[in-house]
């Protein structure tokens, strides 16, 4: 057996003393498959799908690029103090097939996959794809938790209405998650906002729904500690859903993806941010927008599977 | 007036002696855009539409690239002995929008930009978008001139029948044209075909389509002046549509593509084979495939830049 | 009428929900050209030279590579609560064409071509093209508003004397413009300095000509508000011209470009100093040295669109 | 159950109308794993080693580049008429795991390796890796087989003797090979030979080592049935080794690769030359020194894997 | 002669106003060779060995690219007021060879080829190379100068035992130095580290060896001065040896490297914390794990050949 | 001493088995440096100069480029039985300084140095550098031989008269090379033509010239050796000088260059037609263009360096 843990304790990596980390299996971190293990905890899963996207494509391919990028993750995470692979269960769930051609039939199979993910798993990490796939996969969370709060990392508002008369696209998911009552009434929040909008409609509308904002260019001023202690305080004890769009990060730290704004955090900033959520309880999590073919050196990739990282630190302290 | 040409003549490309190469506007070949010109014989447009791709999309940058790389092209074609841009009335009609989330909207949109040029334009030089496109092309030209032979430049056959259930794909262009009673029966041909099929029944149905095949691997044993000569004996004095995949070349020759096939034909075969159309009756035609984020130096959007100089050529020996 | 706005407001981009922000046309931001508009506000123009270049060419494919980088640009600024296209008019004047030959007769060419649209446009924003072409828009800037002062963003001083003989070079269009009057003295400013100097005479005389230093590195230690407010304080309510290289930010932000320097600011800190400037009557500005070849998913080319983004923001802000 | 075949048949890669290309395991064409079949015929097997590197290292990258290239690889194979994944059971046998910092272990860990593979599969290909793999693995074929013949395509004859001192090199195994008993005396043969020798001394002992030589330039002046049929003549019913270096192409057609020579095979002609082995019986294979960090497109990982899938076509023949 | 000073002065680097800076000889910043110089303070020497890396491969072609990317590096350092060209005689060694095949081996001529310099040359600045080049290095400083303060620069302790029972890899070289009895015990730094560990161990060990730690997130709240006064301090008077593995970076601002991690510094953080330690006694340095094949535009080059250059500073702010 | 040969032998390159590929000195194939040998029979020599480019520069940067595609070129050409670094001394001159601002001055700063050179070496190969530099070289090659005969490989004619004004650019060395004399009529020939021209004019003239045309499509129904032949009976025992724009071949194999054009020769090609030539006279050559911001892994300079070598193996053939 190749892989560390297992009897009592959870299944986890490939050894990386017996296998090199270059070779192996390709799943996020090397961790075990869903059908490998007897319970799951947490599941990363991936959902290759960017019919959504309004500028440059390729997210399809994104969950495999995480999945690369993920092969130098090691077992302890000293900032939180957490074993994120031998503190809870983790597996890797494969990817949630759905079609590339029609919007609205894909949405329905990712929703699908995600309810059946999480019949098996308690909590899963979805690899994008898009921000569409956000939606789906919030309807599933919403089924067995109810409303949540979002904790909502992206350059971009991601609540619009509609793009060339589409209602579900990688621009709107939220303001649809919204009205369908998925959303907790202001207990949502935006990190990351930068760049223009279309007009100022755009803010008036999102407060609506229930954000505040912290822009990427708060980060000069405030601290890492404060910022994310106001989210915290806003988020309370609800169950937390956060979705990361890689595009959060500027364009230097994150060039693999598809609307890419100057401006933005570095992937200190937004890792930090992250370990300063602990405690809070996770339910739900994505890491979306990676696109490699515009990605070099990884550097994106790798910057995506150390957020997912952070976010199974954050479910192994809620575990632990 | 920094275009060359005008008066009596055809109004050309921007003069390369008073503005640089690199400089001056983004049309094809640095063209008058369509608002320019008093007539057109053959009108250049963009068709940037890529949700019909099966593996690596990116398509929808493709006239773009395609045009920067056109700025190198020189007005005297030495092999055919015309002059493309000054022969007949050559202009960039810019693109032909359509939405990105829906594909039968999209090629409705398509079609009536289609038809909407050729009212204004004789002959149509489409720069895709994926190979999705061909299909409402075709129906204009259909339109205009009926059933057309189709010369069809590719590594796959583009005549599957859906995938996932969606009958309009870059996979199923030429079937779903032959259904429609587009094309002429027995005088269609594939060249450049190579690569794994699914089963079988997939040349019995092609064949019942009215295509016959040259692989890629018969340029190793056949001369292009014997396979240019055997096309154009099936072609006869049919009004010509000629639609070329980039992915008809080898990976080496044009990588910037969506599904590339090991093995294919060189740049130079590609374009001594067009070249050896001279006469034929050209009515409209696709350069299709383009995917900038995966070509490196321009190599493919230069390739295809001078395939579509190639088309200019043969409709210019037709006008002269 | 594919572009939002006209009748009586100014006439913007393309209408992002009728044409994709991947088509349509390749001007920036896709805003009409200059020949599309009855007045013109500001007027962005490239100038693709780049013979001035000691190290790494190609900022002559800069205007193109900005152009590309600006269609995500969106129609409000939320900042500086203005709508950059809207509350003024704003057009893409093509490029000023010049000989990549002989620097001297580009100068005068580039000269010649600022005074010609400043007849047109009120305003100026250049797309370089290497930092030489400062020096004939300035000359241009100063013929229509006397002396100004000059806030330099660039690594390198830039007021050097001559190399290989040289006197107009991209290391040297400051020194020049002072000699020549076009600036006010002790009004200048550079902003992001870093990196080895030739001998500690460059710093002697660079403060003969009027300017005071803002270091790279003192952004580690000061506010963007506290080195703004310095330097609005200098330069009070003189005339303004804004020059920005874009190796001001580190390499990681703007690989795309000819003699990096490691050390840099970020594309935050560049934009967020712009944006600090707001009051600040602008009467010119150029951004340069951007050089495609060498970048990589854009970033630079976007980096640079946004801070073209930011000036017309700053220009959008004085015409309210 | 989303892989085709099973039951009577075969299981075979994951349904391309269930799971879109770009999706689903990472395993060779999405095939099943070898844990996941009752027997197996064909097994794909990874070597990630490159400690044998005398250039460009990174071919222990190879097998997961190969992988991520073999996706569009299809079920029917009409040049040979054999469908290589129905015909006869393939699975992905994963990573041979070896320690990348002692090439001796490493090759005793390979060698261990193999062994234990073949005694589940019959034929093992192996995705190197570098060179250096193919001695361990001839070793276990020879176990089973006896002396083969070798069939090797590579710019390099690799039957030098030591670099540094070092015995097992990618620039030895085939001089090793010979010593070790493991090939049929004069029924060896190198195909794409080109490029500067060390000394004259090196063809000849090359040829004592019982090789014949085609030459990269002789594809100019013969045909691939020509030299095919040369080569079907001198290995006759012997089984056979067949071992591709992706050198053995010319940089354009295989840049990701380590030492790449100019004057190379096209993809075309090699794939062209392995069909032309149809009936030859092949008893082991390997595709080696594929190294991604300097592909670009996947270009070469897309020639390695149709030259595997040629491989799997030919044992198919036999199977058949 | 083309090189600058000579005579009573050191001779420095060739003269930029006589040869264009991206032309002449290929040593560090255009210095002289070794051979050139009657005497030496500081050396700059390649170690190009990277059989030491666990992931990504080709730091063997580390000291090349350092050199190219020394290309414009200037001879007056402002921020330190130092000429570090020609405050003292500073020359390129080349490279040490070294077998790529056997780490043992190589060590020991690394250790022999080091001594050898520091015969000629006072202070050793080595262009890695992977990181196990320290440990050779380390030994020869310690031969001459004893026990030495490591201030370490990585995103990885370096700590670790064995890898695949190998003790001599790029994750081991300072448990080994601190076994040798190379370290002075309590005066030792980590600074940048971040990411996963293996386990809790890994820190207790690594206190154990004498090091105290700086994190990557640090940086988030001390200023540079506060930490870098924090490392004066511990190391007091005592000779130091600086070892920079670029991966201390961000992969933003250094790709090109081999086990790249999320959140590092940025390359002005880098520069500002060496700067800081001016008057520190340097006796040896290394700048390690530039692997080209994963940099763009040469920003991991140009980064790492800055930090050698403040290396320099140091060098010349004592020899001043 | 680390380099093979020296004593009665002419001193060679660095010895591989010392010092790896990857490691020593950057001259071309590590040879000596013409400061270490005696005499010179064959000098490499770089000129960094692309100031008279029209489109893509960047070939400032070539000399380099190919020095470092030229590390793995061994000792021995068995396709002409030559040993090219033994057989003569070769050595690596350096490079030529010149201005990049104005390109008159460079002209004759080129030329000059040509001539020193030659006082030095029999023979100069040089590395280009754009197409500009063969005009000096030839008039110092003709100050020594009198006229000579120009096989010249280009994708252009290069016989151009003026490009805005400039009579020296890359377009123009042939046509006033002709016009000073320095060609034998009607003894020169151009090889791999192909493109869009400006004019039939073009051809007209370029006959005048005294050239004949082997135009790159010839290479589909012609065999090299047809063609060679052809060339070596025009040029007969004149003293020939080889002149080979790295465009001749496709941008496949040669991405890395200015204005590249579809349709090319292989690098196969280009190199097996060089090696026809044996036995005619060179006395002098070039391999310019190319710009390796435009390469990827190094194919383009691969290619060149080895068409350097081919050209060095036909200096040894005359020497031997």
């Amino acid at each position: 057996m190749e892989h560390t843990g297992g009897g009592d304790q959870p299944l986890g990596p490939v050894d990386p003393l017996a296998v090199p980390r270059f070779a192996g299996p390709a799943t996020f971190a090397r961790l075990p498959r869903l059908d490998q293990v007897d319970r799951c905890d947490v599941a990363v899963v991936g959902v290759p799908f960017d019919a959504g996207t309004t500028y440059r494509p390729g997210a399809r391919f994104g969950p495999a690029a995480i999945r690369a990028g993920s092969r130098l993750l090691r077992g302890y995470h000293a900032g939180l103090d957490v074993r994120p692979f031998a503190d809870q269960q983790v597996a890797d769930a494969g990817d949630i097939p759905c079609t590339p051609f029609d919007i609205d039939e894909a949405i329905v199979q990712i929703e699908a996959g995600a309810r059946s993910l999480m019949a098996d798993a308690a909590i899963p990490i979805v690899l994008g794809g898009d921000h569409t796939v956000a939606l789906p996969v919030l309807r599933a969370v919403h089924a067995q938790h109810g409303r949540v709060a979002l904790v909502h990392f992206d350059a971009h508002l991601d609540t619009w209405d509609t793009y060339f008369g589409a209602p579900y696209t990688h621009g709107t998911p939220f303001r649809r998650a919204f009205e369908e009552g998925l959303l907790a009434g202001d207990r949502c929040a935006h990190l990351g906002i930068r760049g223009p909008l279309f007009t100022p409609q755009d803010l008036v509308d999102d407060a609506g729904f229930g954000f505040t904002i912290v822009g990427a260019f708060d980060y000069l001023t405030r601290s890492v500690n404060s910022i994310a202690g106001e989210i915290r305080e806003r988020v309370g004890d609800l169950p937390v859903y956060v979705s990361i769009d890689v595009d959060v990060m500027d364009p230097a730290h994150a060039p693999g993806t598809g609307t890419p704004e100057a401006g933005g955090l570095s992937s200190r900033e937004l890792l930090a941010t992250l370990r300063a959520f602990a405690g809070l309880r996770i339910v739900g999590a994505d890491v979306v927008e990676v696109s490699p073919a515009y990605d070099h050196g990884e550097i994106t990739a790798i910057a995506a599977a150390n957020a997912v990282y952070e976010l199974l630190g954050l479910t192994a302290v809620t575990a632990g």
